[in-house]
């Protein structure tokens, strides 16, 4: 049984990065850059008005009597023709370049059109660059916009497409392969006889799986049978990863190990000092130039879930080779005592109390222990609790993961 | 101009939530329950081993002398056929039910076999329901699980799986189409020419979309030309949400508002109290039975993101019937002081502050504006600050909510 901390050690030391591959910015969002993004154009490209109205030059505006000649429309997408001479305004667009001479804008709604070729302007006075924002005050040509190791989010999509990264060089993303195994296994849309229970931990990681990104392949039920339990685990070393759950425990029946060893999956680690997820086995099938990283989760539901969230998602992570690949967690002040029993760390479920006047305190949720997948239903978050010492009082500042 | 939560109050008052469907569990992640799920079975089934190990009467077990006689081996997906009696015991696997007569279970590891017929016990005493997970301890039979309203999320695959959810009732998802108009936009692909920026809004508000599971239809450009606006902007009103961007403030080019009103969508408000967005625009068609909402969005883009996040995640959110679909904010405190310019509640993009003791500390990025996206790219949320009072002391507690 091994620390959390050296789970996380050797899976660091196991993992070997995928290569990167291009692909187009429509199918970036959750990729990892695997070089710099520079942006190739000034943001704006140009001194540009913020507000549809007229250009003018700020110190012609006086309180009462700023009449101003039109001498031309500026729209988005064109240019100016006409510089601005004092005593001269162009109509012009949020967008629009702004003229040689003008220094400012005039919203238009503070103007009064006096036909065609005149607009009174019905402001006291005006700074200069009110309402302008200049060339390349956003970003310069040549400027970094995100670092490598950077995981695109939706939001990036647009910093990306301005700065004209249309293709971005990524790390290839791992495939994943789920096989839960166990003969009292029956799919959800089954009733369950005597001693049978249904197939949640196969779903379930799936969708964990597919919720970041990842493309997944579903084995179906692995059953406790050596030739076809040994056929499905063949099918799922194709992947980067394959994801077992059930079949890793000390128990008699479990033929999982002795058919890892046979297809030649070396085995890193088996148990890791954490509650809920103690049998936890990890290995690595060594190919010329390729590897398949097999992670043994146990079979109780909890227990496959934190296996996932914790150790799971920190491999794929290094293999997309981002530089954070742990799991992320944030301090939160825990609403009441908790006594952890037992001697593992333990990641309790737990949820977000709401409150109007303070920051971020998290609550501990009812959890029987690992095969106890209700309290899931309404957790948020796992707590992180050390076990030395046990008690944490209220108040306590504690390390919590968002669950998803 | 109204203020946000007329805007809320608004969207509230127009939008008629989509009807419900059934989907399999596979593709439920993200969707929101139009029932209440209830458990179809006892979590576990029966009296269970948590443990590999052995079944046991719990008082039998005494220091340094408990040899016990093995009747027979308890699989998971087995039923036991043999009851314990005094001085006897069942091998018993992880999840397997525990027969008749037996009370607690000893780790597999705490046993010595002495041949195939007979196991020491290696402890001095043993509790009644140790290793023992008492039938329905988790979910009785008709017992709610998950209440209508809830929106599903990856972790709660499993439960559902396990109470035998494998179709669940769910409220239909909009259909989006994303409109970004204006002759200065080119593709991401182009180098922008002289007056020309790239499209940035179309790709982020199609992947801000699709990151939350929607099915998006890219228009591509809309050009200020009135014909081939309209047929764009018809293409789009045949979908539940049409986001046009760019196009709404009050220049003379502006042909969209025109558009919209002789294709029959009725605006519901034009401009919001708030900084950056604030010439958002919301309409509706209605039809005999069915409506598209419009939301006409400014072409700068933050301003653009951030009507997208706070006003048309509230009108989706609305659409699949959330019962809080305003955007869910949390509490944290300010890093350091801020000043709010002007005369509208701003949600100013800020990033998270790593602190090893402290909980959520939040800080305002450097921002220029709303058309300075290069602040989003370091941003992770938004923070909503008030312009009265405008000075934003530091350790102030304000309300955050995440950029995606």
């Amino acid at each position: 049984m091994i620390p959390i901390a050296e789970a996380f050690r050797l899976i660091k030391e196991t993992v070997v990065p995928l290569g990167t591959e291009k692909v187009p910015l429509a199918n970036a969002v959750g990729r990892v850059l695997a070089s710099d993004v520079a942006s190739d154009v000034d943001s704006p490209p140009h001194d540009k008005s913020v507000m549809d109205g007229y250009a003018v030059i700020a110190s012609d505006i006086q309180a009462g009597k700023t009449k101003l000649k039109i001498v031309e429309t500026i729209v988005a997408g064109s240019w100016p023709e006409k510089p601005i001479a004092n005593g001269q305004a162009s109509r012009i667009m949020t967008g629009a370049p702004l003229p040689a001479g003008a220094d400012a804008v005039v919203m238009i709604e503070m103007t009064e059109s006096t036909g065609d070729e005149e607009v009174e302007i019905k402001l006291d006075s005006l700074e200069s660059d009110k309402h302008v924002m200049r060339k390349a005050s956003s970003l310069a040509k040549g400027k970094t916009v995100f670092v490598a190791g950077h995981q695109i989010r939706p939001t990036d999509i647009g910093l990306l497409a301005e700065v004209g990264a249309h293709e971005v060089s990524v790390y290839m993303q791992p495939k994943i392969s789920v096989l839960p195994t166990g003969d009292e296994l029956v799919d959800s849309s089954e009733v369950p006889g005597l001693g049978q229970i249904r197939n949640s931990n196969g779903p379930m990681l799936v969708a964990m799986a597919q919720a970041i990104g990842l493309s997944v392949t579903d084995l179906g039920i692995g059953r406790d049978n050596e030739s076809d339990l040994q056929a499905a685990v063949e099918r799922g070393l194709q992947s980067d990863v394959l994801i077992l759950s059930g079949g890793v425990s000390a128990g008699m029946l479990d033929l999982v190990p002795g058919i890892l060893q046979k297809l030649g999956v070396e085995q890193v680690f088996h148990k890791v000092a954490v509650k809920p997820g103690k049998p936890l086995w990890f290995g690595v099938l060594k190919r010329g130039d390729s590897q398949t990283y097999v992670f043994g989760l146990p079979g109780n539901p909890v227990s496959s879930l934190v296996g996932f969230r914790i150790f799971v998602r920190t491999a794929i992570n290094m293999l997309m080779n981002k530089p954070d690949p742990k799991p992320q967690s944030v301090k939160a002040e825990l609403a009441f005592a908790h006594d952890v029993r037992g001697n593992r760390p333990t990641y309790w479920p737990g949820r977000w109390v709401a409150s109007p006047t303070e920051t971020r305190k998290v609550e501990p949720v009812i959890w029987q222990g690992s095969s106890d997948l209700r309290a899931l239903g309404v957790a948020e978050v796992l707590i992180l609790l050390s076990c030395e010492p046990s008690h944490h009082p209220a108040g306590e500042i504690v390390d919590v993961v968002e669950l998803i």
